[in-house]
């Protein structure tokens, strides 16, 4: 870190991902001189503490955005639609968590691991990619730098956490209700959560996917610069508050072994292996809440093709798929000078 | 039905096939004479009423099966391999739900819907498939027969039923204690179930691979008829109790339009298709349970290959995923005049 007055700005700060970004401005230290906790009007005079100052919740407006260096926005798509070019024309720096303008020319969709050179081509705005596409390609990458990746499948199972504060709550009372054998209302999802499962994220294109389904395939293309991948995606909610799973098949140009998989993975900045399987060791979401790391186990032969690979990934959606990835996004920025 | 003087016992009565194949002989109105109900010794003395009849367990041992037509066996792979043979000594015909037998060379493992002729070369002993099997190849059955299927890829969300009765009463405890704040201590599985997800279900292999995922691509194969079959599985515990869903993507030799699967799996029996995205309609564990079918739905192509589908796939793991296909097998061999 080689700058320490920056001006940030929290849009959905009283979010999920927003109060993670501020666990971590603490867990990391990051740099800030002014902080500016921004939100709907809802939230309008909520007190926060931020690395133990006590700071007042204010409503996101177009002059919000004076005097700031970055703004991290976490809201909607029409919240940064609206206030991402506002900040731009004050100066800042936008690092944008919603899907608004992660597939847009001139936005660089990044993980730092990953593709930290993307950032130097900005135009304003960065984007952070979908939570469930980043703990994918995060694992995409290094192995496809060694042996080019020709197909994937993945089958997710995503925490209620990735739609919000909401869902948790609804996912906790529906939980309840159910034990205690009281009526359960949905009102978030669809249907019940509840010892139930949904195979439905965001809402359905015409193709049949859905649209998380289509961010995770074309997200992983534009991170990746690999337009041409073939992949495939059924993403599902499952009644876990923390952490998203995801089952992966990948199919590689030249033959993988496990184990060197294993160590290609292990080497990779921010990439934990868990895999002693018969010692009952390997990612759960129960164990990744919490933590930075993507965790990667289970990795095996996939036994129908011949140059495959199967993978079971984990990592907490709200930190690394989330708040965790923007933070590190405006640190490396920071670090490359492209913050003034 | 031609033959209503039936003798059955049915090993493992007090279990949870059991108990559920007990509710179907009343449902199906199975042609039983006798019923005998048989459990370990732990259950004896318990009585049950089957048809409106109290009847009490005893102990399974070498002189139950005297005078029994079918012996239904719903516990361990021990427990089968103990008392099927002694059964078909006994001149019963063995409908085994265990692994023990199912990839032994002439035992007939059946899915009366896809290969009830199979069971015409039986030598006593036939065995259902596991759970998670059925209702992938129920669904695999009628797109192979005009599409010939060259590779699967599934990974499966699969209920604590499918582990017992003591599984269900875990994830109950253990969904009520985190509700309640109150410590969680797993015994039945090796990790906590609520709220988690285990890639864990049955030993692992040499391979990396559970022994449940290795009789998803054994036993397909053999139902099947199609040795070759290209086939990988990544099985999942997910914190739900009835029914198991998979996310499955095939690749076909030819291509297949996702309207014309739909209809081939509808008109194919024990298949109902739900697959009205737009309105929220899909399968999932919470409307299929206490159901008969394999609820199929979320029918698309696979955008990972030229002619794939990507489909999602539910059914009640105790119904057709167990009690019921066992009960459909007897009610197929009295039919085809094999119980004498």
């Amino acid at each position: 870190m080689t700058k320490s007055n920056v001006n940030i700005a929290i849009v959905g700060a009283t979010g999920a991902v927003g109060k993670v970004f501020i666990d971590l401005m603490k867990e990391r230290k990051f740099p800030a001189q002014e902080i500016r906790l921004l939100a709907s009007k809802r939230s309008e005079g909520k007190v926060i503490s931020v690395n133990g100052q006590d700071l007042t919740v204010s409503e996101t407006t177009a002059d919000s955005f004076k005097n700031i260096d970055i703004a991290f926005i976490s809201a909607s798509a029409d919240v940064s639609r609206e206030f991402a070019p506002i900040a731009v024309q004050n100066g800042a720096i936008v690092v944008d968590d919603s899907s608004a303008f992660r597939l847009t020319n001139g936005v660089p969709l990044v993980i730092p691991e990953v593709n930290a050179n993307d950032l130097l081509s900005h135009e304003g705005i960065t984007a952070i990619p979908n939570c469930s596409t980043i703990q994918m390609a995060m694992v995409l990458k290094p192995l496809h730098d060694v042996n080019p990746i020709k197909r994937i499948i993945v089958d997710t199972y995503q925490a209620v956490s990735g739609t919000g504060i909401a869902a948790i709550t609804e996912l906790h009372e529906q939980s309840r209700d159910f034990i205690n054998s009281e009526t359960i209302s949905p009102e978030i999802y669809p249907h019940q959560i509840a010892f139930n499962l949904l195979p439905h994220i965001e809402p359905f294109l015409n193709t049949g996917y859905t649209n998380e389904e289509n961010k995770m395939i074309e997200e992983t293309r534009k991170i990746l610069h690999a337009p041409d991948m073939l992949i495939s995606a059924t993403c599902v909610r499952v009644p876990v508050f923390y952490g998203h799973s995801e089952a992966i098949h990948i199919e590689f140009e030249n033959p993988f072994l496990p184990d060197d998989a294993r160590k290609v993975l292990n080497d990779f900045p921010g990439i934990s292996v868990i895999d002693n399987p018969q010692n009952n060791e390997y990612p759960m979401p129960l164990n990744s809440a919490n933590n930075n790391d993507v965790f990667v186990g289970r990795i095996r032969k996939d036994l129908s093709c011949d140059n495959g690979l199967a993978l079971w990934v984990v990592s907490d959606n709200l930190r690394k798929g989330a708040a965790l990835n923007a933070m590190q996004i405006a640190e490396h920025m920071i670090k490359m000078g492209l913050i003034e």
